[in-house]
């Protein structure tokens, strides 16, 4: 029954695992939910969750239909070191939303808004998976401070470029916003008086 | 009928107004919608409008349940000039939030994420009343771009500190989060490089 060109097992299998996870991050957060867990709820041996998903975040990922997958996108972003970081993570996050993903990303921010316990569940994840990545990898005082804000300037330039679509940065191209907010994430980043008050 | 210590008759006039206001800007948006037509659906006087609510922008405030008047805030806060106006700006938005009126900025927020028309309603009115105004301060070029940069890092911090409560923006002082805050929207207001691509 399985509505891919996927082994019909497989694929039931693979959708069984992911509606399991879905009630048991619902029911018990990202922290809470465990692949065993998951793995229970669904009646199979956690080596296949771990099979299909590699980890608790691939399973999120994968159940809560995320654009991106952090565990592979924030390495990458880090990778050239914290010089440019700011505009190249202004970039990757404007390519994902004027990407066809960014339908899910419109639709997460939706039911964060209209729903405390999906805010809760997203925060989770956010601040453990992409958050913390991005605050390990600052060299200065108060990471958490300086990645959160970082996320601020994001998802407010998310909001008014693709959500309420207020001129000129709706129309603005990628680059031009980049270049725009690069140097606020980048500020944040790495200057020692950003976190000063 | 009136539900506040109003004379009845009043009470009733002012509400058939707001009601009348709020068919008029569904209908027309925030441009369409006129004095006049607001009065003639209301079946009063244009100039019993305009003792009531004094403006279209004022009929607009009191019609969406706005949770600040930006026809006497934003002038207060340009009034010290352009030195120090990211801060005062980031500090009056956080007050806003964390005041009683908070909760009618969530019930907008939460709209404009649902509604396309609700977006588009309300991008109309802050674009004309709100970013134009602080644009028509600013001394150098592009000030639409700018403007609309401060407000996207505001909304990102009510996104973050209020909707999704990522801490530690969440749980910070109000003082903090304008001083973490007010540097970035002072750089998009004043820095001549700030809208360079």
């Amino acid at each position: 029954m399985a509505r891919t060109g996927r082994r019909p097992g497989a694929g039931g299998t693979r959708e069984k695992i992911l509606r399991a996870a879905r009630r048991q991050f619902a029911r018990g957060g990202y922290e809470g939910a465990t692949i065993r867990g998951i793995a229970a709820a669904a009646r199979v041996d956690p080596k296949l969750v771990l099979h299909y998903f590699e980890s608790k975040e691939g399973v999120f990922s994968a159940a809560m239909d995320f654009p991106f997958d952090p565990a592979a996108a924030i390495p990458a972003l880090l990778e050239p070191g914290l010089d440019g970081l700011g505009e190249r993570l202004a970039r990757f996050f404007i390519e994902v939303w004027d990407s066809p993903a960014g339908a899910r990303a419109h639709a997460i921010v939706r039911s964060m808004v209209s729903s405390d316990s999906a805010a809760a569940l997203m925060r989770d994840f956010v601040t453990r998976e992409i958050l913390a990545r991005l605050a390990q990898a600052l060299k200065l005082d108060r990471p958490q401070v300086r990645a959160s804000l970082a996320a601020s300037q994001l998802v407010g330039i998310a909001m008014l470029r693709y959500v309420v679509k207020v001129e000129p940065l709706a129309s603005a191209s990628p680059d031009r916003v980049a270049a725009w907010i690069g140097p606020t994430l980048q500020r944040y980043f790495t200057d020692p008086s950003a976190t000063r008050t």
